[in-house]
């Protein structure tokens, strides 16, 4: 082989995955630079300590706390280090140093996105995050450059293995939400403060970056409505295994038409993060454990689903090296870089105009014309009922009689369903409202 | 916006795909415009009668028999015209001349892709080819860029919808294979002269090409080995059903390792169409109907899996038009285009080296000792037993009892395999073989 390029690469923090995407550049440099068409030179790791011990064994000579001049230094840029501060400050300082950056960091591209992409385009580099949602799944790419020729109409993920691992382990052994919490972090699945994962933070960012590259306009964590799982019992569980569907924790970004009532009026693009109940047989319901998938409906391409591992160490660090990789062999060949377009200025519309179907358990009276009476407030409402069943129970000490409803309905905006619940809350029928949950994929 | 350049767009063939390519480039001509940087104007439609009625309304004027000319005055050539000539004539001349081209022909691009490729490289314009394999599923795009930093060590895909759809037929109704074809045929799913779908043709050509792009190396037609499903029987699935498989034809790509007397001693890769059992829980099992999917199993990755539909104009337009603004992109941005790595240097495989799981159905007299027979005669040429289960029956008029023997192996070379159920046919308590067939996912 000629004479090969050399790329200097400075990799900003050590942790489960830094860690990986420096073993992988030390071992595979070989295969790496005859794909890239230059030596990819692993620079050195800034970290806060270089006396931490590591899972990975690594060069100690590479280690140093003064991420600067490792950064002012670099062709590329690798930033794995998490947080906003001071990632922020080195990637902008890499970037307008001219050196190509890839990061995974969710948390700082939902919270300050926009401000990365201009310094990127100012500069005419190549800025890349590919690890930010769903791990080792290649979705942005194919988001940004397959479909780039159709439009999106609406993305369904499953971008969070720990809370897919406590909602599956639910719905397998029955277990309460506490529990399964337990298992996970017995398992490593989630960490000891399960905070950002469970209360969907974690989803939340990764829904502001998916929704910005299939609707191609900004849209930030202020745009994102957001519910964990916390408040998903075993008896949701249950309901929704008996009526035929699955409870998972979706990211949600979709386009709502201008016109009708439900939507008041505005075209735009409702994201959003909330436990939802899908059919049993909907693709996404076959994801279980910690893994990942992301589901997309397109004009003309119609169905897709990526699926694959959505953490750890090596699979994240196998999509932080793919990125590397691309970014490197635009070096060699030349021409610009290029980040997300934003030419659709699509508004982000509030959690009160989204639609979706909903299913609703209650606690009625066992009473003639009940049924009747709840059908009728509905439809008052401008809410339709798809299913309606009634289960009665008898308490044979007390000899008392009284009936489980589950509702599911068609599509219905936000502000109708609350609405509606509200108004049912008010019959003198109604012992209690057991559930109100969303519904996709019907 | 200020005033933006134009590009030209010949486009060459108007069947399925080709009639909505040509409708989407006219109706959404500002919405490509503005993520391409570039108006992206369909100059022509080369087709071999001006007079054919199509399924899609098109302005008249645009239709050409001229070819040629159509190309030469390109920036940009989308060749859906199918087979090897004058396909392949024109695609050579409009890379000669500069434009990028974007094609979906697996026959060509898997019997002569070499010489495509060389054209592109030597003109440094893009050659782009998403849709020749999987449709709208993006999955070439992904092999090449965002596993650019992994190492792919296998692929399975159901990259055919007909043969799909006619075994997901059989297995759910119980159908023979003609019956399952000749409904196939009524919906619209098989071709009246189904030859290339079930004898494994076409999905013999994207394995090809799947292979190509998943380890840097290229593979021609004639280094895959196909079968196609003819041959597979009510009988085999309910076989396989009641095992708890399921059946599908599988395109296979699979990096096997130089030591070890099961690959003959050669590192290298098979590459491969066949139908395969596939265990019911594992994710290829759940894609039914007419859809595709792609899984593919990376050393850093771990499992990924790419899914939606395989064919139908719309669909495959999606693709089609993906790549058209990637390549127009590169013409705005600047740069030069980018085909496949063949830094690889692998080599194929014979059939006789692949390694899979096998299931064995045999009739066999019931005595005693037959399985311990059976069993000895399996470790003496080295290929271990998974399961094996045993099924009396017995004939109430004659009262003769006979016994059904199923055995499914660990992973064995073909040639291993091949000398056990030859030296197994011999056996004195063998009344017949009644089904060999190869297992994936255990």
């Amino acid at each position: 082989m000629t004479e090969m390029r050399t790329l200097k690469v400075a990799l900003l923090g050590c942790g489960n995955v830094g860690a990986q995407v420096a073993r992988i550049l030390i071992e595979d440099a070989d295969a790496l630079a005859a794909r890239t068409g230059a030596r990819l030179q692993l620079s050195g790791i800034a970290v806060r300590n270089v006396n931490t011990r590591r899972d990975v064994e690594l060069p100690q000579e590479l280690f140093t706390t003064d991420a600067d001049t490792l950064v002012k230094d670099a062709d590329l840029v690798i930033e794995l280090m998490g947080g906003i501060e001071p990632a922020r400050t080195l990637i902008v300082s890499a970037l307008r140093n001219g050196a190509c950056v890839v990061t995974g960091n969710k948390a700082l591209l939902a919270q300050d996105g926009p401000t990365l992409y201009e310094e990127a385009d100012k500069a005419g580099v190549q800025l890349s995050y590919e690890a930010a949602v769903a791990g080792a799944i290649p979705i942005l790419r194919p988001i940004r450059d397959s479909l780039a020729g159709d439009r999106i109409t609406r993305v369904l993920g499953i971008v969070n293995g720990t809370t897919n691992f406590i909602l599956d382990q639910m719905d397998t052994t029955g277990a309460q939400f506490a529990d399964a919490l337990a298992e996970a972090q017995r398992l490593g699945y989630a960490e000891a403060d399960p905070t950002a994962d469970v209360e969907g933070h974690d989803a939340a960012a990764k829904a502001a970056i998916l929704a910005s590259l299939s609707f191609h306009t900004r849209f930030a964590l202020g745009n994102v409505h957001c519910e964990g799982i916390t408040s998903v019992s075993a008896a949701d569980i249950a309901a929704a295994k008996d009526a035929g569907f699955v409870i998972k924790l979706l990211a949600i970004a979709e386009k709502l038409p201008a016109a009708g009532a439900e939507t008041g009026g505005t075209e735009g693009v409702s994201v959003r993060v909330h436990p939802t109940l899908l059919p049993r047989e909907h693709p996404l319901a076959a994801v279980h454990g910690a893994f990942n998938a992301v589901f997309i409906e397109a004009e003309n391409a119609g169905e897709l689903m990526f699926y694959g591992r959505g953490a750890g160490g090596t699979p994240t660090a196998s999509a932080v090296l793919g990125d590397l990789v691309s970014a490197a062999r635009r070096i060699v060949l030349g021409g610009p870089g290029r980040t997300e377009t934003t030419t659709g200025h699509v508004p982000a519309l509030g959690i009160e105009s989204a639609t979706t179907s909903y299913y609703i358990g209650l606690d009625v009276a066992d009473q003639p014309g009940v049924l009747a009476r709840i059908a009728q407030l509905f439809a008052e409402h401008g809410v339709s009922i798809e299913i309606m069943r009634q289960t009665i129970h008898t308490d044979s000490a007390s000899n008392v009689e009284s009936a489980e409803l589950r509702i599911v309905t068609h599509r219905a905006s936000e502000a109708a369903l609350a609405a509606t619940v509200e108004a049912v809350k008010g019959l003198d029928v109604i012992n209690s409202v057991t559930s109100v949950l969303r519904v996709e994929g019907v």
